[in-house]
């Protein structure tokens, strides 16, 4: 029977985040094939070795001339395709056809695009095209390193590979790339109530979401997932449970049995096996939730142990575990950004805590007399159970606290954790 | 040596996406674990078989009362804890110790907050507790079907399913969930001047790189990738490669080969396979770009003949392709979506064609007067062999075709095609 403890204070949540991001450096970096480097940041520059294009080459599809000899009837002496170096030189008074892409031969120093031109009838002798205009020397000729020199950085430490950055990584010849580790995260669900997708559920039971969920949250940042199951409300096997995460995972999340219950062994768990730097929040939904750091095999872990309720799990999840996620797979600026967001409907405001309220956020061509803006629609009611006011949820509006409503047409900053 | 075919239409884009995606129906419907069904698009809407939460149950630690007794001093005849449906029921008079999320034993119809209570010193017989407050009937008590009622569709077909929804679908116990097939996309490059990272690149060659972005640029939508590698210059050869990839995938990508030159065999080979619906698109960068479509083995296949230069292969993709990959993956609205933002710097329109200008978009707070608008900046030089220009590009600039420049602090549309 319970005697209640003494009520740890309540942080706000931009402090929670700078411990929790205080405590975590990158993971160190590793080669990784370039398909397998999507979403992954780069742990050392990308520099080129060599020149992009390595050869003067064409632009279009057209004749190499000399510029200097100007529009006139010539003799074509060869052509020039892709991806073969010309065996045949020009000179004043001759020129060559060319592809796009193709070397350009020696003693061409431009280039007229097929369409000013006109193929004569065949006679004796070699083929001639007669030349309608006259070019700059240098018309339509990529030079030697137009596009990347030798030595320059095409990538710096530090930024996220997307698919134009996985082509400037190939184009430089790169078949390996040097990425920060991803995080291996542990996620445990806790208590008696909960039953697993696969079994029936009891008498008195639940269906375990947060896991899922959760999972699921740290596979959408790149992360990799170890799913620890459900572990009942026994303080033993909860130990059990937590170290086999620790001993696995660089990062372990549970949900449930972090609240003030005398059946909680969470915490006391948490300051066993290391040191506990928050327990509250001052924040809704998501008050009670506990951020620890353990060293296991002379490696620091990270430990969230979050809510048990649905959407207290994700939110806080959210705004405090992604960004940790984040910093360790080497992202230079792991915050979420904000924007700011026209409210579609009036908020009624909590008296005590700052709301993150979940909303849909889209682009709205009409706000602000035309110029447009972002606008907020609530997800409905916000009751921390009800994991459905989360769905199609791509903003956490910043409610701040305090008395009455925020009306239709305020603006607010929100959190985009979704597409826009 | 050449003759210039008749110069096709150049097709606006808008034009060229709806014929792209009339000619696309969605995928069928296959059955996949939940972890597994993560950015997938639901087949089937997900209804609730049982309410939820599926019994009474304490929104808080506390003690189970019956809310006419009122304050005063009570027997505690039980412990409610969550997961176990209590052995015992309350009468007038008594109360039972709940935990969060605990069933209401029979008799009880309010929690009071173990804050409001206070354990009062053992004496012979039942352990007791003074409750300090009065509570109404149902007062933290969550009834039978509070978040969800049974028979309730939690999500309609078509949604996305991101880490929340995976939480819905878990929370109504479903293992297995019907989401659209992921289309399969085969992606060949093809030139003779193309050397592949595995081996050295030989004199006049350069590196593919488009193979590579475009097949992270598939991946980063959840469509799987077979990789048919690169086709030489030869018409006997890449009819293999293309049959290849037509055999296997929904949807062929090809880069090269589609512009005016001799040497393009593509074009050919799309009209003796199937259907070609257009070939030259009315933009900057990658006017040239061939859509065709095939039937083979029963099913339509689609082909985008896109152009060889590295940005306008991967623009032209961004455009066209990733639309049809959404549709055929199920999305409702596989269209880009669209902000507005202000130009950082004055930009040059193109005379004849209308540009899609690659930009970094950023939220900035003090855009109009404080409300705040989405920022664009260039990339820089933007010649469409220069993959650099994609580099941190999240947006694509929609410039009309004109005459002269767009002053800085103009405001222009925007495709956003990565995070704000």
């Amino acid at each position: 029977m319970p005697h209640p403890e003494p009520t740890p204070p309540m942080l706000p949540v931009a402090e929670a985040l700078a411990i929790v991001l205080g405590q975590i450096a990158p993971l160190a970096g590793e080669s990784v094939s370039l398909p397998d480097a999507i979403g992954r940041v780069l742990a050392a520059a990308v520099v080129a070795s060599d020149p992009l294009p390595p050869f003067a080459a064409s632009v279009k599809d057209g004749y190499a001339v000399v510029a200097s000899d100007g529009p006139g009837d010539y003799r074509i002496v060869g052509e020039a395709t892709a991806g073969h170096v010309p065996n045949f030189v020009i000179r004043p008074g001759e020129v060559a056809y060319i592809t796009t892409g193709a070397p350009m031969p020696t003693g061409a120093d431009a280039v007229v695009m097929v369409e000013e031109s006109e193929l004569l009838p065949l006679q004796a002798g070699a083929p001639r095209v007669r030349i309608h205009t006259g070019v700059k020397p240098g018309a339509d000729v990529r030079p030697i390193g137009y596009d990347v020199t030798a030595g320059e950085t095409v990538l710096p430490a530090g930024i996220r590979l997307g698919p134009a950055e996985i082509g400037v990584i190939a184009t430089v010849g790169r078949a390996q790339v040097q990425v920060h580790r991803q995080p291996v995260v542990a996620v445990l669900s806790t208590g008696d109530e909960l039953a697993d997708l696969q079994r029936p559920a009891g008498p008195g039971q639940i269906r375990d979401s947060n896991r899922y969920a959760l999972a699921a949250a740290v596979r959408a940042v790149g992360a990799n997932v170890v799913d620890l199951g459900i572990a009942p409300d026994d303080a033993g096997m909860l130990e059990e449970y937590v170290l086999r995460g620790l001993n696995v995972a660089d990062v372990l999340l549970t949900s449930g049995g972090v609240s003030m219950g005398d059946r909680d062994y969470m915490k006391p768990l948490f300051r066993k096996l290391g040191e506990v730097h928050f327990e509250r929040l001052w924040m809704k939904p998501g008050k009670p939730m506990t951020f620890a750091t353990a060293e296991v095999a002379g490696r620091r872990r990270l430990i969230f142990g979050l809510p048990g309720n649905p959407v207290s799990s994700l939110v806080t999840f959210y705004l405090l575990g992604v960004p940790a996620l984040r910093k360790l797979a080497g992202a230079r600026d792991p915050h979420w950004h904000r924007v700011q967001a026209t409210l579609a409907q009036p908020l009624a405001l909590d008296g005590y805590r700052p709301e993150y309220h979940r909303a849909m956020l889209r682009w709205s061509q009409e706000l602000h007399g035309g110029l447009g803006g972002v606008l907020a629609t609530s997800t409905g009611n916000q009751a921390s159970s009800r994991i459905l006011s989360l769905r199609s949820a791509n903003g956490l509006l910043e409610l701040p606290h305090g008395e009455g409503v925020l009306p239709a047409g305020a603006t607010v900053t929100a959190l985009l954790i979704g597409e826009l």
